[in-house]
């Protein structure tokens, strides 16, 4: 089907998509690149995928919208786009859901702020087998296109809950045996020196203000990466994988 | 000074120093707030400073070109502008002038084209003491805006030389007896088995391309971080991070 009309529904609908407010009434978000959507697994709901005309003719995919090329650009969101992009139904966990296993190991996200961060923090969860990402209320939308794009095509491949309240999501780890880890410039132990072979969760806080007094009260212990005081802080998605990599070094190859 | 009109020479200087050409031709460039501004030693040369009218009322800043907040709001490059930017001449330096200790730690960066991945890059260098990071030609420029913001203002305390040949580079390294590391998701040895305790380079590659063969021929050891295999890779400036971690710990704590 070739859309030629800026004015056509579906453009209409793709671009409202980009703002959050649409994208929860219509539990709908955009991913953009072949790679990314072929990765989508059938668990996850695609509704529709559009593609631009040259990507069309190039790839013969059939049951798509084709726009042109130009219009194509217009609606899309990277620069460079492949010429594709799908509407898929968003996905949504609720913490209660994640499975706990003997060597569980978890991370709880405090109010981030920076789309490229989340979306790093993602891929790095992702590749270190994380069993759940715990995101707070009041962080950047899971569904923006810079967080998205930022995962690298990893989204599906990890349990993820938004809009967390951890105050009350804190203490029901803690009533199953979670051992919960923060990390803070101040802290006297070293990451390599703490235990993380049980099951552990690893709070990450907002890049400004790092994590809040009342969530960093309810860690087990608070933990530092070694580095130069002229320093001030990592990167919070830094210093998470970071962390994981230690966590993982020490789960499988102690 | 006050200045109002957006025709005048220092605003349109501002407004042609976010442009790499004009970067290049002033050997110029523009940090934006107080606490980056406040961290630049004194070998650095700041050669303008420019601040909104509110932000000198609430200072006293002396000396200073002074613009209505709306003014200003317009040529900053961050949304949320503190309301203070400094042009600072650009430092150079010459990867030779590099001092190797027995411990020394270098990066090499080849062909990083994500502004975000420098600077976050630049942050960890910086964190973990690193000597030098030597940036290949055909990065993303050094001095700009979007480089910057994620230094998060560390990039005075590094050495960082740019557009380097890294063919001829690495073969002077490697005389100076200077063991240099690839991370290769294809690689046999985990970076915790390698050595990092001698003097040590690590190599990171482009974010879509990886290494190139002609640098990667040249690394002594070609190690792997552990992850699943279900992620094709991390994000280059996390992956080096980790690698700076594990030679930190090893270099300090082993």
């Amino acid at each position: 089907m070739l859309i030629e009309s800026r004015n056509n529904k579906l453009i209409r609908e793709i671009l409202k998509l980009r703002e959050k407010n649409y994208r929860d009434k219509s539990n709908q978000f955009i991913i953009e690149g072949k790679k990314f959507i072929d990765e989508i697994p059938p668990s996850w709901q695609i509704n529709k995928i559009v593609v631009a005309q040259s990507f069309a003719l190039a790839k013969n995919y059939a049951n798509v919208f084709v726009l042109p090329d130009k219009l194509f650009t217009q609606i899309a969101d990277t620069k460079h786009s492949q010429g594709i992009l799908a509407i898929c139904t968003k996905k949504k966990f609720c913490p209660d859901d994640f499975t706990l296993k003997e060597n569980s190991l978890l991370v709880i996200a405090e109010k981030i702020n920076d789309p490229g961060n989340l979306g790093t923090l993602i891929r790095s969860c992702a590749a270190f087998n994380v069993d759940g990402l715990i995101i707070s209320k009041g962080s950047v939308d899971l569904y923006n296109s810079k967080v998205l794009r930022a995962t690298a095509g990893n989204i599906s491949k990890l349990n993820i809950a938004i809009d967390c309240d951890l105050e009350t999501y804190l203490p029901k780890l803690k009533n199953n045996d979670v051992k919960i880890f923060a990390a803070s410039g101040n802290a006297e132990k070293f990451c390599f020196d703490a235990n993380f072979k049980s099951k552990c969760a690893i709070i990450v806080g907002n890049e400004a203000n790092g994590i809040s007094e009342n969530i960093l009260s309810q860690a087990d212990e608070i933990i530092k990466i070694p580095m130069e005081n002229k320093v001030e802080s990592l990167n919070i998605s830094t210093a998470a994988s970071i962390l994981l990599y230690e966590a993982w070094r020490q789960k499988y190859f102690l």
